[in-house]
């Protein structure tokens, strides 16, 4: 019970993770970002930084990992949603 | 150091399922689903359930509500996003 437990875990972060990836490209290569809430992005963003920090001080390499992955996607998609809503 | 890991722990839970409630009201009232990726909220909300079928499994009642309340809003999300895409 344990082993699949922990595989339905593992399989849970890759997606949640994974899923921001073609939100990325897609708002990199067409900028609509009219329909992105801001607000979202800034709550998400310090949301899965703050799993981050859990991650480093749990000591855990997969919850490190998974939120990096997923912040690094979000700042990229919070930066270019502030970009195009207010300099452009 | 184990009560603060938990309450960092628990603002994160809150603040990645708290996320997606601009989003979702966003959506639900401007129906501007152009610029959000349909694959991001299919593989998301794929992940989400599955996170919370990991929390039911382990017994987590954290887990088990975060991901509820997180898979609700991105279901709907999903559902306008379908709906103004394929049958507007």
């Amino acid at each position: 019970m344990r082993v699949s437990a922990d595989l339905i875990g593992y399989i849970a972060a890759f997606l949640t993770t994974a899923a921001f990836l073609p939100q990325c490209i897609k708002t990199i290569y067409t900028k609509e970002v009219s329909g992105i809430s801001l607000s979202m992005y800034v709550i998400f963003v310090s949301g899965v930084l703050m799993w981050l920090w859990y991650g480093i001080i749990q000591d855990s390499l997969p919850i490190t990992i998974a939120n990096a992955i997923t912040a690094a996607l979000a700042i990229v998609i919070l930066w270019i949603k502030i970009k195009y809503t207010y300099f452009r």
